[in-house]
């Protein structure tokens, strides 16, 4: 719903005399979905807490109606108009549109094995899924559980999971954690998850899960192995909501979301897409890639709303930031890893350094630095991160170095802050980009 | 010494085979200049753990003559030769270079009132300073303190004095805390030392210091008033040490300090300068301004050694990035204050919002970020923030974006790093950038 909110609010503000409809299929709309593995985990006691904007709020504050339990099943783009199901299912609408955002968001990829949908089997990109997985932690008092898939989403309810007092198995099916991060930067995370008891099994693509007479989850199998589990959540990733889309005869991109223009516009005239159903650019490869985040939805629905009110905005595209807590240690990246940016074409460069991420003295501790470069250009194309603290929104120095195109030099030369409790002389991205300099003048 | 050590190490790197004397009056090299007060609060407990390298190191690793205890009385950039006297003071030594690296640093600007030379009386800049501060403090059993000055030194030692149990008035010469941030966020500092019991007094400049019979301090007046002090702490500001250059003719600039190219070039034929005796060039103004902080003094001196040692580096500038911790409360700056914005001569305007930097359903406490834009082109000019946490990386973000020259609404596009510990899902920086736009489009 991140992308339509605020496409609409958008709208609403380009101009006031708009009739603005949001239709959502489900009971809620603008909440916090990343709050959900904290919701799961008892940090966040009430799911009311995660709610941002009530539709009331939309409509009297910003006159926006905002529908839920209204399912639009059809779009028709020829002759502007939006089938929807109202609640209770009785009589079907017609609604005439002259633009129409499409934000349908994502739906969890679920793997197809036997048993996927025995009772305990959950995944988590909802709240109402959150709740549900909730309250069978509460009702059947788990005690083992078992995650599929080592993404972030899988790592923070692994957390939760270890907080609510399960013993956690987490099944990843490639050989490390994180498709976007190198090796030797997830390292720590898998150590951290050892340290915290989750036992993090790798190259263990999920076979099969196997239920007791009342239908319930009991084992987990997988190539090589199986283990008990009283609950199973699902973490294997997003996939883009495209079936209205594809329906309409709008074209998807490559990567199987709805292809955008930097305006937001689909192939089908009057019909904007924003937020986890579209693609959006790289900017530092310049391809069009699926990168579901709530950031990007906000903006991207920002850029379609701004349009299809009558504005003229582009949205910049993406460098890939992501940041996840995973107990006491931060993970962050932007940009292209180095694996990311070989096959992207580059003959990338890596250079990783160790710093204290404040002046030690005032006890600060280590991270590490990773950046990726290009030889030829000595343009920066990617950083990771990983520390006990001050990764999160360092990285965010690098993402911007990315936007602005700057080369690792021009990163050598910023301006950052300094005072012994916040970072040392040296902040460690400039210690990084030195190195990495080194590194390219070999 | 920062610059000088930076200088004499990048020259090392560039070339193997160079001799690299460095030449130091005091007794000490290569110490965090900006632990000192911590080490006064006595959290850094021995001035050890503020010292990085010894000049056996540098000897031993780097291949460079680190000579304390040696004062350079003259230099002569004609006959390419400086005049030392090494410890001991009895035979001048004349000292052949190729080239000549000035970092002779800044030292505390005096205020010439009756009684600054009474005991009892300090500034912190340097170790031996500072050291001496700490013995007064423990042997006096001071109860009361004057702090005179309120820039971040003073306020680092406001708090440094709280923490050892004394009461302490802060005086400040100007209306208000800082030159170079705006009123509206310097106030929440100012609440911040009332309720650690810090007295603050602004338009206060200092008029005397008045002692006992034993020559110790025990009063301090200014116009309005007076009050006792067992130990005063002089926090009035660093002017440059130019003394040694001005008298071999090379050329200072408009604000005192020894005016030098992008290479770190000063008048003289190969004589440079770098550090907290040298100007630099504000990348936002354009203009040469006196800016001494450790972060520029070291990347002057990498660009100076570079350069001294027959490289062609270029010092990229500073964006005027600072950064302090007062109690619990964060204050960092980048670029021009709105203040500073005018009288660079741009019609600025500003924006400042409040929001959560970290969600707030996982503790997450406002902050307050101000942009500061110029309505002509767009073009971000700089910011401030002051908030519990996440404030002090949070501004380099901009710095960054100072330095790329973006537009407000580049800034507003930024992919920065979102998961619930670390963020919102609009970050404090989008949040403001939005605002400025709105305010530049008014």
């Amino acid at each position: 719903m991140a992308a339509g909110l605020s496409a609409a609010s958008r709208a609403r503000r380009v101009n006031p005399y708009l009739e603005i409809l949001v239709y959502e299929k489900g009971p809620d709309i603008s909440y916090s979905a990343c709050g959900l593995p904290h919701l799961v985990a008892g940090v966040v006691r009430e799911a009311d807490a995660l709610r941002v904007y009530s539709p009331d709020f939309f409509r009297t504050s910003r006159n926006i109606q905002v529908l839920t339990g209204h399912e639009v099943t059809e779009i028709s783009p020829g002759s502007r108009r939006v089938t929807v199901i109202p609640p209770g299912g009785a009589n079907l609408q017609e609604v005439h549109y002259d633009r129409l955002v499409l934000a349908t968001g994502a739906e969890p990829a679920r793997p197809v094995v036997p048993g996927i949908d025995l009772s305990g089997v959950f995944h988590v990109n909802d709240l109402q899924a959150a709740l549900a997985l909730r309250r069978h932690l509460e009702s059947e008092r788990c005690q083992t559980a078992v995650i599929v898939g080592g993404g972030y989403i899988g790592l923070e309810m692994a957390e939760a999971l270890v907080a609510c007092g399960l013993r956690v198995t987490m099944l990843e099916r490639s050989a490390g954690l994180f498709e976007s991060v190198d090796e030797d930067i997830a390292a720590p995370i898998e150590k951290e998850l050892a340290d915290h008891g989750v036992r993090l099994i790798n190259q263990a693509p999920l076979a099969s899960l196997v239920g007791d007479r009342s239908g319930c989850v009991r084992r987990v199998t997988w190539e090589k192995g199986e283990t008990e589990a009283n609950v199973v959540v699902l973490a294997t990733g997003l996939r883009p909501r495209v079936k209205l889309a594809e329906h309409a005869g709008i074209q998807l991109g490559v990567t199987g979301a709805i292809a955008v223009s930097d305006r937001m516009e689909t192939s089908a005239a009057a019909v904007y897409a924003a937020g986890d159903c579209a693609e959006a650019t790289h900017v530092v490869s310049g391809r069009s890639v699926y990168f579901p985040l709530g950031t990007t939805a906000n903006k991207q629905g920002r850029t379609a709303g701004e349009n299809a009110a009558g504005g003229r905005a582009r949205f910049a595209g993406i460098v890939g930031t992501a940041a996840v807590k995973v107990f006491a240690l931060e993970l962050a990246r932007t940009g292209l890893s180095l694996t990311q940016a070989k096959e992207a074409g580059f003959s990338a460069r890596a250079a990783t350094v160790r710093a204290a991420e404040h002046a030690r003295y005032l006890g600060g501790k280590d991270i590490v630095v990773k950046l990726v470069a290009d030889p030829a250009s000595g343009r920066l194309l990617g950083a990771q991160m990983v520390g006990v603290a001050g990764v999160a929104k360092r990285i965010d120095v690098l993402a911007t170095a990315l936007h602005a195109r700057m080369t690792v030099e021009q990163v050598s030369e910023l301006d950052l802050s300094y005072a012994p409790p916040f970072s040392t002389v040296w902040d460690p991205v400039l210690i990084a980009a030195q190195e990495m300099l080194r590194e390219l003048r070999r």
